[in-house]
């Protein structure tokens, strides 16, 4: 028994099936461009062995152990990490075999879909993960980890990538990025600017932060000006890492442009705690048009990811912390919110700036308009809940006839999974050339020109909108 | 002419046709599983004949008026009893032959496909219904309706039903329940715990209720304690008439989670009529969380139906009074509503609370990843407006990539029309079995798993959610 | 290589596509009733020729050149026409290059298929416009143009208009409108009522349109009676002019019913500049429930086009002024919105208002479930952003099964780009055709049911909703 069907995601209607599949064998050996993602830069500078399946595939992937909370299963049961300091669950296999137990929780997911990809591509196993070949699966696996072409430099070639951004803070000292650059080995592996924690007053420790930010850059940042400066050196100090992005994930899309004295009085009121909720979104917001105007400078490309209410539930983030599916997303407004950066920038020949969104209903009525409109954005690839087949087909519908495909920014996985890498832009490719046979299918694109939109979808747009 | 196709609702592409076919023969003789609805209960306690056809198909239901009255029809010339004392058209075959004359107003409409469901299969005709054969039609009604095979026992037992749950206020003396015990007949027909009338500083006669409430219960419901204490009771009493739910109606999804004394002080200011809109809403919110507390306690299962704002119209609410069709949904946030009653009880391991919506950008934004995170949560079906087949469909397609199959609830009919349960039935689990096609035929489900699925989301959902 | 497919956006499936091409060639000789739009009347008076591609493609259409803006072109190369005095392109040739050679942006949106439909059956090009032959295209056209029968009455009678509205406002003089009725020529062109500058005090000038329309009636617009007495008689006027219809294009869909001394105390401090934004707000939500009024005693058609943030970028608004494609849509309520003025009049008889949105998300929540009750409201087909296959596919799977069709106002094309008009009455009544297509082949609609359908929605509905 096979995991993975041939013409999964294909229409099925026999004369659309034969063109999709046509427009994915076009694509489907593409390199990986993978511009935004959460990989550990230290897998690839240390290319130790990753430890065991559970930790691979379970334990720091909150699509997976997610799912089993929500049918009551205890997150402790499957080693997520405690920051209370309360036991959890650390025998690997135990945790495998819990994982195992529950695989018709994911049926119709786009982890059913990318567990069996890798299981059956990565892995070569040939029958579905369940109870009772939990073992056979964990040693199997196990045993391939130990093996060289198993470790994640190894992984990265066979994967065909070509370049894999990952994310770091403002304040990283990037060494496992220089350690990549030291050790000689060819993959690219680039950092991203990510300054939540200099940026967004209500991040725990924002004080302290801001102050080593000032003893990284030499600057005082007890001043606006002196701020800002420190922003410009440590986005140069990206660079000099490959960054070509900065990433920006607020609660929200506002932005604000307030006259400079104010900009200032407002970061002297945030930077000593006296601001309140209202006074940290301001800045939070003033701050994204800040980053656009460097973005005009350094040509930096600009991605905004709002709209994720953060740590939901009380009792999960005292035990466990932050990242632990349980972030819901809310109605986010993007007109009235992106217009002051808007008029100060939105027009720049120069800028490029990446919009995400959690919120479907944004897309037909806000995000294509705006993306048809303004040359500075572009929309990124459907987020998080939305990185699948369902999520894919719904962004094209609804974005493509207002802001047709060149407006958008291709694809992005967005995974600290390595292994679901191949498989969400397998998905992503799949689900696009559905798209694009149903088009020509019904007579609105030229097949040729579908054949040339894969290709720009797979590849060149992604490239293109991030300058790789 | 049949008036039913075969294979409505199935896919027309043949292998998925096939499939649909296929999976929709292996649930299609299941019993109903009927949890949630609004059938009368003294029709199964007293079991006499309905009284005529335009009773029972158009003067209750306010799906089929409404459509007619946007039509300029007046209501009143349907039998819509006025609450007014105005004058209504008392004659049955007056009512039916303008109900007949209008037929054209449901095409494509779920109320067409449940008319010709009923017509058909309960009452054997073979045309549809029109302005010329109105009177065969009411005289062929009329006169079954007359045999012992359609009084609403031999119905109940004709439509295959397992269990059907009514509602009733939290001052319903459970009188036709308690006869429906007494009677020795078998069906099972439970009720459903519904306090809006006891909860809702807004509703009519509030302090009444509470007074009345108090002396159901043998508590003081003017003290905060005896409220609570008197909720308990009713609950008890309404397990007795096996009640496995809970249902509230609220106007949004608020919660929230008072200290005790704020608790307190709040319910006797809305007691003594003293609160405002604010005051009524938030007492509203925090019941929510007491209510769910005390299922903890229990094991009542907890339903919320946000987000209709009733009565919009002022003459209809006037002329005609409540359920009109006139009720218009609109936008309800679950995210930020939900956050103090999760806080408070989202973890706890016995706990369901079962979520409907009429805002269906809720599902991918909000419901699902609330559901597919919270132990204590699980999605309802589509409701009202969207128990129908797109309904279903946006539903499905929407929810189960994040939160799966397993957290939602199976299906429900809501309905007060008798003859529509097993039409409605019918239609759920035709949609869901073309949806399940469509997943195995794009591989994204297995076959095997698929035939699991249709069972579990037919039977066994329902029947685990609802604890029956 | 033809420019248009015969069966594009049918069905894929077999018996789908031929059940809606026998649908569409039941419908598509059907003339067309074009009750909304944008064209300018001074084409049918005058009737002289086009003066060049560029001005006939490009240049008045926002939907075409916002899209080069998007993409980095701009504005001023493609000759809009800018308010600052600054220089534009003003080379039509140069102009109809830059068009040419961005075709590729175009792909899958409508404007392609609008164009592809102008292009080969207006000016029978047989081969897709590109940087290669843009000049071939311009010349060919451009002779065309010449020609007699590509005068704009001679158009008007080969694209099978029997009845075009345009809309002016209430401070027009109608002259164009006098000079067609005057000239003798059968083509029905009439006008509508469309009195924002005069109700909107955010309009540039309103207090000075006050004045005017004072000067225009010989009423006293310095009181309220008066000013209300001035509308009465310019929609008089109006429909001497052909009128049936008036239109608003508000921010919202708000509406107020102020008792007639608040409202006059309004008016008074609006008129007067002493009026703040929410002012404004409740004068525009007030003149709606009185154009309503106004509206049960005169028999016009009321529409409301809600919704749109208009003029979102500064420095576009200040170089290049109005409606150039910067208009974004935003979130939009109508329940409680439009209540105040349904209270008043809703239940009316003889009144008929037509609801438009561009928040896709009303549709199933709001729109449906309110025409679907109230007699006065019909909804108009999707607009502007959705005026598209995939727009009207969203508007009839998720209004139909609540609102049916009947509850529906057939297609607009609301275009002030005059070769698209055929165009987009053809995409309307395929999409149409392939919805009720796949009705019929999923036993949701007879199939005679269908033809009659399809013929309502392409002629009646229109006819009927608008009066004409």
């Amino acid at each position: 028994m096979s995991l993975l069907e041939p013409d999964r995601l294909f229409p099925v209607e026999p004369s659309l099936r034969a063109m999709a599949r046509a427009l994915y064998d076009s694509v489907s050996g593409l390199p990986i461009i993978s511009p935004h993602g959460h990989c550990d830069p230290r897998w690839f500078a240390e290319n130790q062995r990753f430890p065991n399946p559970a930790e691979l595939f379970v334990i720091p992937d909150h699509y997976v152990f997610r799912m089993l909370v929500s049918q009551g299963v205890n997150m402790a049961d499957l080693g997520v990490p405690r920051v209370d300091g309360g036991p959890v669950e650390t025998d690997p296999r135990a945790i495998w075999r819990l994982f195992a137990a529950h695989q018709h929780l994911f049926r119709a997911t786009p982890s059913a879909m990318w567990l069996a990809h890798a299981f059956s591509e990565v892995f070569g196993m040939t029958e579905p993960l369940s109870a009772e070949n939990a073992d056979m699966y964990y040693d199997r696996i196990d045993e391939m980890l130990g093996q060289d072409e198993f470790r994640p430099r190894a992984l990265f070639d066979r994967f065909g990538v070509e370049v894999l951004a990952t994310t770091e803070g403002a304040l990283d000292d990037l060494g496992w990025h220089r350690q990549i650059a030291d050790s000689g080995w060819q993959g690219r592996v680039i950092t991203t600017y990510r300054p939540d924690a200099v940026i967004d007053p209500d991040f725990e420790g924002f004080g302290a932060n801001l102050d080593q930010l000032g003893a990284l850059t030499d600057e005082d940042t007890s001043t606006w000006q002196g701020y800002l400066a420190a922003h410009r050196k440590r986005r140069a100090f990206f660079r000099e890492h490959g960054a070509t992005a900065t990433d920006h994930g607020h609660p929200s899309a506002l932005t604000a442009d307030l006259p400079p004295g104010e900009a200032e009085a407002l970061y002297h009121k945030v930077r000593t705690g006296q601001g309140d909720a209202a006074d940290a979104e301001l800045f939070r917001a003033q701050m994204l048009t800040e980053m656009a105007r460097m973005s005009v400078e350094d040509g930096m490309v600009m991605q905004i990811h709002p709209g994720a209410r953060r740590n939901h539930n009380a009792g999960v983030f005292e035990q466990f912390g932050r990242d632990k599916g349980f972030d819901i997303p809310g109605r986010t407004d993007y007109v009235a919110a992106l217009k002051p950066m808007l008029d100060a920038v939105g027009l720049e020949p120069g800028l490029t700036i990446i919009l995400f969104t959690l919120d479907e209903t944004s897309y037909g009525r806000e995000l294509a308009p705006l993306a048809g409109a303004y040359p500075a954005l572009r929309l990124g690839p459907p987020w998080w809940f939305f990185d699948s087949y369902e999520g894919i087909r719904r962004f094209r519908e609804t974005v493509t006839e207002t802001a047709g495909f060149y407006n958008t920014a291709g694809f992005n996985d967005d995974t600290r999974a390595f292994c679901s890498i191949p498989a969400r832009h397998d998905v992503a490719r799949r689900s696009d050339c559905a798209y694009l046979a149903t088009l020509v299918g019904t007579g609105r694109l030229g097949e040729s020109e579908a054949f040339e939109v894969a290709h720009d979808l797979t590849y060149r747009l992604a490239k293109d909108a991030y300058r790789l």
